[in-house]
């Protein structure tokens, strides 16, 4: 029987926990995903492995169908099967106690618990999670706010369904998975708040915060130099409608 | 200018990420509030503070009018009032670079974030934060579930919003700050799953997985028992309603 430890990294090394840490050295390897000839965050799983004296084994990852925008779900499962399949191979063939280094928490917009709940059909498998900082978290600790007004909701979604969660009369609002595209929403809610963040603990981080009418340019522009300086982007952005108060003054 | 690090502990101290640790051991002092004679949650910050060589300062916490339920923000207001006396105090006589260690995350469900900003008009203050693990993260991890079904949204609120967030038709909910009497109206939700966990982190943890009509008197039971266990009892879960093709089946 394999078992698997899913480990939170947060949104890098520095996130890592005391749990996290004693996980990764019980494991007998790393199982880590390769994206392409140069991948930024494997080089950095390369590092906490080192630090922590455990071997990582790279599994080539396959490409994902990014063009089938029009059926999100059926792009996900496509590309799940063919990570199912690789990492069924790697396990059964290795065994032992593998461990996963998950960027930001398991429990957000990630698949590795959806992936080996599919190679647990393939290979004997056994698993536990260990949680890690998410990139909600790290966004309100860069801009010190809390992600909701005392005692009221905090709605987290995708940039792809925040026009469903406005309609439906949200007024705080975590959005995770944009794009530049996506920004485009935004010039409706010309009188919200905004703190957003790009690349959030990575070295080329970018922040912008204030109402969306004045910054919305600047995040624009912030994550566009994200993107130049570090070859990728991630951003997250936390919405809030002007209060009852706000709106009367 | 006295310098604040608000340290996100996570659900313990198991949680502790690397920058949190550091963050610790950079500070002169750690002010922790005490909430009664016996207060087991500052004496796992105590612990913490042994293991990084740095001094913990009890400031009594003021008493929280409970009874004030129909004007839930005033109370939590007066109650901020009275820590901002208090930990302006401390913090102007004492100055130098402080530290506060927040149970779960400073940017979900915590007032220091809004404490700071209140001592900050009686102090000269500067501060930043440290994200720790929360509750949601810690439930997710030991039901070895996401929080949401692929690209969909997970709705963040309080026991005692619930039925507006179903009311507006939410059907993924994650609440916080739950009561006995809250669970009540889980028995709107028969057909639904839950997801749920007390004392999540701690010795005392409590956990319930399965549909609501058949597990909600496990989940009355295992609540009483870990607060008879610990002598206190917080407790969040995740409430996901029948998928469109589970409902047909």
């Amino acid at each position: 029987m394999t078992h698997v430890h899913v480990v939170g990294l947060g949104m890098g090394p520095q996130h890592l926990t005391v749990e996290g840490a004693a996980a990764l050295r019980a494991a007998d390897y790393v199982l880590a995903a390769r994206k392409g000839d140069v991948d930024e965050l494997l080089e950095v799983r390369r590092a906490v492995c080192a630090d922590h004296g455990v071997t990582l084994v790279e599994v080539a990852d396959p490409e994902r169908d990014r063009d089938q925008a029009a059926d999100y779900p059926a792009a996900v499962r496509d590309w799940h099967a063919a990570r199912v399949a690789a990492y069924a191979a790697e396990l059964g063939a290795r065994g032992g106690t593998a461990a996963f280094l998950v960027w930001g928490d398991p429990s957000l917009y990630d698949s590795t618990l959806r992936v080996l709940e599919q190679v647990a059909d393939r290979v004997p498998l056994t698993w536990d999670v260990v949680p890690g900082i998410s990139a909600p978290q790290v966004l309100a600790a860069r801009h010190r706010v809390v992600l909701h007004e005392v005692g009221q909701p905090v709605h987290l979604t995708t940039a792809r369904r925040l026009p469903e969660a406005l309609a439906c009369g949200q007024r705080n609002v975590l959005v995770m998975l944009g794009s530049e595209g996506s920004l485009g929403a935004l010039e409706a809610l010309a009188d919200w708040s905004i703190w957003w963040g790009a690349n959030l603990g990575a070295a080329g981080e970018r922040l912008v915060a204030g109402r969306v009418s004045e910054v919305l340019g600047e995040v624009r522009t912030a994550r566009a130099a994200a993107r130049a300086a570090a070859g990728w982007v991630m951003d997250a952005y936390l919405l809030r409608a002007p209060s009852a108060g706000e709106a009367v003054a």
